[in-house]
């Protein structure tokens, strides 16, 4: 039994976490922009990593160490990427690691590094050495480093389930930061997750990697894939329950799932959050480019934000997104109302369809009829602000 | 030599065309929405359509007339795509080209079909029949017949180019309609070029797929691809001229550019074009998967609509582009001014780039440093007027 419960990401016995501002978009701001995060004990660890070709200074140094086998904490800023910064990045990545590690006693390789902000602008790292070597630990400060890693996030994202199991209780928790640039294969997308369950290493990491396929993986916003992206798992087995791996994949799932879909809810400039499911695809990989195509064409998803139930961008997406599909065997719904049956217009009345298509979340189903595949994706629209927004400068 | 004349699709000696208002939008709308395009002589003839799976039934049925060949003239509307119409559509793509062979005295089979337009609404094809009857055929229709395609293009585009070879003279001229959906591999869009050279069909055939590759296929508005693409070439030898095939291929590349060119530039809400030119890259499908990656980049193109000389997304999209590169060894400028060396930003002063950033075309190269091969595209910002533009209903 999985029920919802509160302390983020320091749910899991044995987490504490805290925060500081260290000014590291501007001096002058009072707010914390960074976050460090332990387990008292020893504990096993996942993390899975952008593919992006260029990887952030920290995303670099977080590889080394995770290799080492040793992680024991996290520290996270927002404000700067500390990306497309050269050698000087990677020796910042490292000094900001080495900070938090002497504030709490640790070896800089236990710890994972994580950084979410402008891209190319070098680190003020002697602001953050001098922040770190002042921050609280707690078991109560799981809100307050959700907000500190926020960007353009509009609000904290964090989650706790408590889980009862055969095998005894158990509790996880994490947090996450999202808005832009968020796309399948992850994106400027920070994530923790904590459990106080005993999980071994290669078993957590084929948990952490199932989960991120089912979640983190099939969200986006705006198409592009971040330099910065992290996903982050830490077992401490605090809650002495070692629990059967099907009931701990479920419960890490919901974790996951919940994270994911409030990053999308919090795309820049987003009115409206869709969920595009394909059926009757003739491959994992067709039902995966279909459901992908449709969830970032830019006209699709300008129609949405203007509420309008669009049938033929959709068909015209499906029709080039390289999967195997007939014109006349596809049929679209919105919600539970037909609009495209056979590849033509369904007689349902148009006035149901935008009545659909006006909510803040709907889903769109799509049924190729031609084989047994599925893929599930969720969206957003694209609206004026999301332009706005990122004009630059 | 090529030198520019006039006279746009009719430029070409023995071509005539005519356009007429068949009210097919909307039954009290006045403008010309209808052209008709025929050769006085037997021609060559060649066409390349879109790769979408969903084809529009125009091309469905071009298609079939293409491979009896035997084409002689072109009908083609705007205001009504014909596209996601099922059999009856068909049915009305066939009454369509009818119509306009009952009135040039020509079999159905020696008409292609053009439709652009809404997508999914049956085609109104009495009303159709009923204009269509009434055409007007001259030489000098050209323009009337470019703005009779057009739909939210905001000018009509046409080209027309007089050729001097060592075999004597030739003209090459021709028309296009764009706006939104544009992508490589073409889009909403048609084009229909003419020449009064002699080109036999198989050369025919390679010159048009040779300069789509070149022009059409390298210019992207929104990255989506439409139903209902076409690129038409008709020859009919009229001058008297067989030209070498390198310098038929020279002129026929200069107006398919010259109309690309057109298209981009009058994207839907576009401010800005800017050329990408990806060059070092270590295969030609690397090197057009960077250059499509960056001219593709919602956050890139967004950076563009604010004036911004961004770089670190376009150091991410290639990162994630699927080619091959190393951060280190990445090049950028804008227009001739280093922003990136090496990976990391330039010294040139911030100000002069955003001078650059500021114009309303121009050029983004990226060296990779890692190949030999280069590929171009031209693109747009995305602003927020595209999105109004298409926000639906």
């Amino acid at each position: 039994m999985i029920r919802a419960t509160r302390g983020g990401v320091c749910a899991a016995g044995g987490f504490f976490c805290g925060s500081v501002a260290c000014g590291i978009k501007d001096p002058e701001e009072s707010r914390d922009d960074t976050a460090l995060l332990i387990s008292q004990t020893p504990c096993t660890s996942a993390a899975t990593f952008t593919t992006n070709l260029v990887k952030a200074a920290p995303v670099q140094v977080s590889m080394e160490h995770l290799k080492l086998g040793n992680i024991r904490a996290v520290i996270l800023n927002s404000g700067n990427a500390n990306a497309c910064t050269g050698p000087q990045g990677l020796a910042d990545a490292r000094a900001m690691a080495a900070a938090a590690a002497a504030r709490v006693g640790l070896t800089l390789e236990q710890f994972l590094v994580c950084s979410t902000g402008r891209i190319g602008i070098p680190l003020p790292i002697s602001r953050i050495e001098t922040g770190v070597a002042t921050i609280r630990l707690s078991r109560r400060a799981g809100l307050k480093c959700a907000q500190a890693i926020m960007t353009s996030d509009t609000f904290p994202k964090e989650v706790s389930f408590a889980v009862e199991t055969e095998s005894g209780a158990f509790r996880i928790g994490g947090m996450a930061k999202g808005a832009g640039m968020i796309n399948p294969n992850m994106a400027t997308m920070l994530c923790v997750l904590t459990t106080d369950a005993a999980i071994p290493q290669p078993a957590l990491r084929v948990a952490l990697r199932t989960s991120v396929d089912n979640s983190f993986n099939r969200i986006t916003v705006d198409g592009d894939m971040s330099t910065n992206d992290t996903v982050i798992l830490l077992a401490n087995g605090a809650s002495g329950t070692a629990p059967p791996l099907a009931q701990f994949q479920e419960a890490l799932d919901t974790a996951a799932r919940a994270l994911a879909r409030m990053i999308v809810k919090d795309g820049e400039g987003v009115s409206r959050l869709v969920e595009v499911e394909v059926q009757g695809a003739a491959s994992a990989g067709d039902a995966r480019r279909a459901a992908e195509a449709v969830a970032n064409s830019a006209l699709v998803k300008c129609a949405w934000a203007g509420g309008d139930p669009n049938w033929g961008r959709i068909m015209c997406a499906l029709g080039y997104s390289g999967a195997r599909m007939i014109e006349e065997k596809t049929n679209i719904w919105y919600g539970d109302l037909p609009i495209v049956q056979q590849g033509v217009l369904a007689s349902t009345p148009w006035a149901k369809l935008k009545a659909v298509a006006a909510n803040e979340e709907f889903r769109v189903k799509i049924d190729l009829s031609i084989g047994e595949f599925s893929h599930t994706v969720w969206t957003t629209d694209l609206t004026e602000e999301y332009v706005r927004f990122n004009l630059g400068e």
